[in-house]
């Protein structure tokens, strides 16, 4: 009965992104540890931009200055 | 000093609903392990639908599939 | 389909206690938002006293300094 | 950057399984939102049966009572 | 490779002070612990005033019931 | 009324390294945006090596691979 939060910045995944998401995790869980997918919860939480630091920085802001991917 | 965090699905829980739980959590563990309410937390999540995954699937699909209540 | 996290101090809390909170808690959100305890996870975290920090202080030194109730 | 965090019940999921779910999240979030390797963290907790509830039991009485799957 | 979660309630907070705390808190995790600012994540959560409960109420009911400061 | 939980590798952190991230943490909410210390949690956890994964492996074989601080 595992539960999963993935967290990700807010910058436009759509519904069908997040259902593969939910799909992808819990199908993992059940291949590599026989979880029962009824009761697998996956939670997605989108952060807003300037909610999530890194660098010590605002994302945008780190993102200008480092030029990484998301 | 308690910290309790509470996820549900984002579907219309009244604004009165909400206290009665936080005020039943709240009462629930000074009952039973003596904590003091006034450094006890309780912080509620609503999860939109989309984001919450059950059974691989984002719930209100599962539901459909299954028929199970919220 | 809620998921819940307590969080408290570990102090000798018992198996009947947990229990009690894991029951407790499951029946609060059926009776408030009628929640089915069969997708109801109740999950415990129970913290080391100095990994939980309160007024600045780890908790015990601010139980010392405050003379309050856990 | 996504933050994923994945709770288990402690039964015996070997490093090689813990490794296999890092490894297949990481991926998962670089096909699915071309999200980069090199800041995507997972973190994984096992909790303990006792510490996990579900129908308003501990994980352990609920299997013996309702006979599912972990 | 820390991960730090900040959880506010929402009244106000600037993007500025937000940014500020971003800083704040991975300088401090470099200072501390020697951690690298490039893998440390913050992530902070504005939770709704009716979302967060302390002392048994709502956070508005209660400060004005105690008269506390945020 | 914040609460903050901060998520570090288990790696040799002392008591006053963890005191001291409670008090700088603390501080830091009570500068930027006036909170009571008083009603500020801090939650440390130490996560074991194997269970941190970035760039999709285990921490450990990561800094193997990539040589970074921690």
């Amino acid at each position: 009965m595992p539960y999963v939060n993935i967290k990700i910045t807010r910058e436009g995944a759509t519904s069908e992104q997040k259902a593969t998401l939910i799909k992808g995790v819990t199908d993992l869980l059940e291949t590599v540890l026989n979880k029962n997918p009824a009761t697998t919860f996956v939670v997605i939480d989108e952060v807003e931009m300037e909610h999530w630091g890194i660098g010590g920085l605002p994302v945008e802001e780190y993102r200008r200055k480092i030029g990484t991917k998301p």
